[in-house]
Formats: C-alpha cells, sequence, structure tokens
C-alpha cells in the first residue's frame, strides 16, 4: 500500500489510473523529474521544481498545479507514506489523445517510493559502466525515455555493470541517468552539450570551483580511459566512482582521492541544505 | 464509447486503466503495431501481428496471448466497433515495475479506431516535409518512441508538412512513421538499414520487382533533392508522393508517374488480398 498525488487528490497508489490511450503509453510523450529525501527532508527540492516545470513547457505540456502548491503536497505524501527516506519522483503524462499523436490534458501525478542509498561497496572500490552508441533526442529535457537503458538490463546485470555509457560521432555525452567527471593531472574536467544538466552535478561544480581546477569541455571514450579518475554525479548515486568502463579498467583501477573527497564534500552541503530547512522552520 | 480488448477481455474503453508504475509511463518501454482495415477487412493482418510478436521478443516481454488468438478478437472489436474502416492498435506496455527499471507483467491491449484514408489532394499534390537530425534507437523494433515527431506536431503544422524525416550522419533513414522511395532515371531506389521494414514497404517492393528496376541502397537528403520523384510507403498513406522536402521542391514540384502507378497497383492488391479472404470463408 501506499499514497500517491494524481492530478487532484491525494489517493492510494492501487485505485490510481491511467486512461489507455494517453500519449504516453502510445507514443512514449512524457516528462518525469525524480528527487530524494535527505535526513528525511526532499532536498533541493526547488531546483528540481524548476527543472520538471522547465521540461513540461518546452514539450509544450501543462503542469494543472502552480510550482508553488507542491511542496506542501510533498510534505503530505512524506508524512503518510512514512519511509526513512523517500526517493520522490513526480510524472507528467502527454494526456489522453483522441488521434494517438496530439497531446490532450497531461495527468499529473507524484510518486513517494522507499529511498535506499547504493552499496558501500560500490563507493570503495568503484562501478563498471558499459558504453554505447547512442544521442538521446533532445536531452537537456528530461522525458521518459529511458527505453535504451531498461533494453541493456540484462547485459548490465551480466556484465556486473550499473549503467551505460552513451557517446555519438566520438563525444561521450552522459551515462543513462548520470552526469560525468575525469580528473587528469589534478584537473577536474565535465562537459555541458548534449546532456541533461543534473541538479546533482550543478552542487557538484560550484564545491569543485572552490577546492580544484575545473574545466568545461568536451570529451572521449580515449580520454576517459587515459583518466586519473573517472566519476559520476546522480541523485540517487551522489558522487560515484567509476573504476572501469567495459573491460578497460580506469588506471589502477581503484577509487581516486578527489573522487572520494568530492563525495564527502557533497555529503557536507547535503546535511547543510537540511538543516537550513530545518532552521527556517 | 466504444470497446477494447485489455489483458484478458473486452471491455469499453472508458473502464480501461493502466497502473501508475507501468514501465511504458515511467520509462516510455512499451511496443505496439497498427494496421487498418480494407473494405471492412483487416489487411495483411499475418504480417502486422507477425511484427509484433517480434517486437515483443526482441525487447524481453510477453505478449499474455498465443499469436493464433489474436485473429478472432481482432473479428469481434470490428463487429462491435462498428467503423467503416478501422485503424487496429496492439500495444503491449512494460508493465508495472517495482524499482521504476525492470519491466514487469506487461499490459497487451488492442484498440479499434475510425480510419480516414489521407485527402485525395494529398495523392494529387503530394505531400510536403521536413528534415530533422535524429537516429532512432533500434529502429526496426517498433517501439512506441515517437516523442521526437509529436515534439515537432506545432512546427508540422506551421510549415504545412506532414511528417519528419530523419537523417543521420549524413544518411536518410526514414520519416517517423513511414518508409522511403525515390526514382531517378527510370530506377526504383530505397534502403534497408536503420529503418523499420514497414509492411507496406514490403508488399510494394514486391510490386516494383515485378515492373521496374529497383535498387536497395543507401542515400543523402542530396539524393532526394536530385531525384525525379519520392515517395513514402505506410499502413495509413499507402503510397504517398513526396513533392517537396523543407523549402525544396522535388523535380518539377508535381507528383511523378511512377508513385501514381504504384499507388494504383498498391491499392488493386489490397483488393485482391481482402477478396482472397472472403473466398477462403
Amino acid at each position: 500500500m501506499g499514497f500517491l498525488f494524481l492530478n487532484h487528490s491525494i489517493i492510494s497508489i492501487e485505485s490510481a489510473r491511467i486512461g489507455v490511450r494517453d500519449l504516453s503509453l502510445l507514443r512514449g510523450y512524457g516528462i518525469f523529474d525524480y528527487l530524494r529525501t535527505h535526513q528525511g527532508k526532499p532536498l533541493f527540492l526547488t531546483e528540481y521544481l524548476q527543472r520538471f516545470y522547465s521540461s513540461a513547457e518546452k514539450m509544450g505540456l501543462k503542469i494543472p498545479l502552480n510550482i508553488s502548491e507542491i511542496p506542501s503536497i510533498i510534505e503530505e505524501l512524506l508524512q503518510r507514506n512514512k519511509f526513512e527516506e523517500s526517493g520522490i519522483r513526480l510524472v507528467l503524462t502527454g494526456g489522453e489523445s483522441n488521434d494517438a499523436f496530439h497531446p490532450g490534458t497531461p495527468n499529473f501525478y507524484i510518486l513517494v517510493e522507499p529511498f535506499h542509498h547504493p552499496s558501500q561497496s560500490d563507493y570503495e572500490h568503484g562501478i563498471k559502466v558499459l558504453s554505447k552508441e547512442y544521442g538521446r533526442f533532445m536531452p537537456e529535457i528530461k522525458t521518459t525515455n529511458y527505453l535504451p537503458v531498461v533494453y541493456f538490463r540484462d547485459e548490465l546485470k551480466e556484465q556486473n555493470a550499473v549503467d551505460v555509457l552513451y557517446h555519438q560521432g566520438g563525444q561521450v555525452t552522459e551515462l543513462s541517468r548520470c552526469n560525468l567527471f575525469y580528473v587528469k593531472n589534478g584537473i577536474v574536467l565535465t562537459n555541458e552539450v548534449g546532456i541533461l544538466k543534473g541538479v546533482t552535478r550543478k552542487k557538484v561544480i560550484e564545491i569543485i570551483e572552490k577546492h580544484f581546477p575545473l574545466e568545461i569541455t568536451s570529451f572521449t571514450l580515449k580520454d576517459l580511459y587515459e583518466a586519473d579518475e573517472v566519476f559520476l554525479t546522480s541523485t540517487t548515486k551522489k558522487v560515484m566512482p567509476i573504476t572501469q568502463i567495459d573491460q578497460q579498467k580506469i588506471s589502477s583501477g581503484e577509487v581516486g582521492k578527489i573522487s572520494r573527497e568530492l563525495y564527502e564534500m557533497f555529503w557536507k552541503l547535503c546535511d547543510a541544505h537540511v538543516d537550513q530547512l530545518t532552521t527556517v522552520r
């Protein structure tokens, strides 16, 4: 059991249903966003809501509520679902379509899910990812088009890999659900073209700017193979070291010093963010 | 009002609903297929069902019914919905997912929609299409990922264009919902890589092989600009002349002779196909 918000009201998840002509079902036309709690409080909520509303606008879909109405709904959902830590998923569908092409009135829902941190072992040893030639359409919009990574689910499992790393025309862009960084000779490098600009990415860039030389650039798989450290940022994984791409180990295959430091600094930033929320209230 | 088949039974469309955790909604992970009636009878049903079952298998999704059970369900839906001509849409979703990543038990449904032929004016004057740089993921699988063309809906309308023509790395692949052919010096040319292999495409190729020189090749936008005729094939549009790509008119801007002849031959093939169905029964 559990509760979600659907269009106008909070109801049980089991009773929540979407019509079969919704353009999300017929044409994969929909958007979403996903944030998590930290110490039980929504982390960087403003940034995630801004991105969600921006995605909707770019897709020509209207969210039926004003952005200022969302935080109290999330607050109530968190109280009613009572998970220790939660993932908060906002979904906006294309809406029921008469002609299976033009969007209708979107369905808007907010799901609250139990959130589990990645294993400590992943942070200690780093993760493996698989490279795939693919370019997302309009990557800066957080659409529901995650078909390729779901398609590769069995290969990921067989290869003991955690995510796919997309590259196209020689340029690396992003992982299916994460942004990419690497370290070379003490400089931290990341890209900004052909990617979804992550909230965690933005916060980590702000930390890097205070502590390390940073270069915003573009890069290839070869740059990653020859890096001293590679890491990703994401809502779920925070700052996660990547120690292997396909069969290629990165540097010594051990987690690097800067990746580790950034993880710790980011965690402290999360603590400070939610402490400040508590103080304000 | 209207009736559809959902999972086990025929019910009213209004009462048919999909759960909010379905992977089609959360991750755009689903497949479909679409055929039409001709003189009220399902046209080339066997070929469409084979493709639908093949798409499901490639995506690791299981259709809950045997392929041999589908024709009688479609027959009953056609009788209960009573449209003069119908579009028949088979949909298989990713199913309800616990972790918003791994597919669950798919939802399978069959919708019957009123079918309207394209306007006579489109066949007389040909249509305009807009070229877009994009490559579909696994184009040979008929997934529900039609997000790009829906995204371009307003631009299509403003430009009085009917569909988008995808090209990537210099190579033209397909339209969002159609296959491409062109005519140069009496030879008909088409491609076979990076495309969804249409049922209409296959039937039209069989006709061409009997009447015209045919070349299976790859081609660029420039090849199309310099063609004597360009046409598309699709379930809905059959054999439709394209007389303009973006601001570029094809040849004289008039519908070509071979496009017109192929349309007529294809229509006769459809007549023959459904006549033979009637005879068998």
